[in-house]
């Protein structure tokens, strides 16, 4: 299999992440694609006309996308449980849901503050999408008593989003306000797969 | 069950779709919510911290979201089959992941031209999130003939990214370019799930 991907995505590292722990790393050739919102990559729009990654092309040659969809088909590949059956199917789902949101409003932000032209640049949007990582970090916050030892699509993409806003948003500094995230990530944080896939600085 | 949503949001209305489609409609309560990304609405992110629709709260008072848990919760409340199982399972996930890339990318350019101030638009990012609509519309295109009778996740999220079309880009004219598309839609769209579902004028 070829994931395209981008060691900046955090949409793609939560599939090398699922691959990592599904014991699936070594099928997973990764493939860095210059998936851009304005400078659109005409080689990944052949596998995937939204150009975006991750992108995966399974062994049969068909196109998966996007990351929910990837880390679904791995898990079902690997025959494994990061996606959980009822009842705690819809708490991961969600917890998943929440950490790709966070990440969505994280990108945003910063396609505002590092794409986008100077003179164009709004400031309210930018406290909209800050706002929604704040709502979602204190959301998180009353969580974290639960995310214990679990190893599911929750709290990887939570371990993402995470690993994300201490690539592109240090400033924020997350931890002091919410130490019970931040007790949870420092463990998370050393597992194999997580260390295997930090953005490259 | 109380679902926040917005007549305007196609990722709303995929919800709605599903829950008619399942013979849930009844059990369902719509909710109008005045979700915004910049005028954040304080009363949704009491259920769901981004602050976006659609999100659902379940009889047991759980919140869910986004579109895709949401309408995955509802076909397994309804034993449905509108998520199949493999291998036409990893078709529809794609084709829902196509359709709702291509519904983010025109809310998005929304966005840019209906709430961003005149004086701050960037024509290049239109024009990026345009390219995704179009390269999407070609990828709809060539697989239009496989559509047929299927009524599950993947041609409904295709079917509410067209309604959405029509309701904010009918100067893109796209039924000329995919008449495919246009073929399979006249009948689709012609469900009673998704008649009684149109945006409001």
């Amino acid at each position: 299999m070829k994931l395209y991907f981008s060691p900046f995505s955090p949409f793609a590292r939560k599939c090398l992440v699922c691959a990592y722990e599904l014991g699936l790393r070594d099928r997973v050739e990764a493939v860095v694609a210059a998936a851009h919102p304005v400078n659109r990559d005409r080689a990944l729009i052949a596998f995937n006309p939204l150009g975006k990654v991750p992108t995966l092309v399974t062994e049969k040659g068909v196109s998966l996308y996007d990351s929910r969809v990837i880390c679904e088909y791995l898990n079902d590949l690997g025959g494994g449980r990061l996606i959980p059956g009822s009842p705690d199917r819809w708490v991961a789902l969600v917890e998943q849901a929440l950490a790709d949101g966070l990440m969505d409003a994280a990108v945003l932000t910063r396609y505002e503050m590092a794409v986008r032209p100077e003179a164009l640049r709004w400031s309210d949007w930018t406290a909209g999408q800050l706002d929604k990582v704040t709502c979602a970090m204190a959301e998180l916050e009353s969580r974290a008593s639960s995310f214990k030892n679990r190893v599911d699509i929750g709290t990887i993409t939570i371990g993402c989003a995470l690993g994300y806003l201490d690539f592109r948003f240090e400033s924020l500094g997350w931890r002091e306000k919410y130490p019970a995230v931040a007790a949870w990530f420092n463990i998370f944080a050393a597992r194999e797969s997580m260390m295997a896939t930090r953005p490259a600085a």
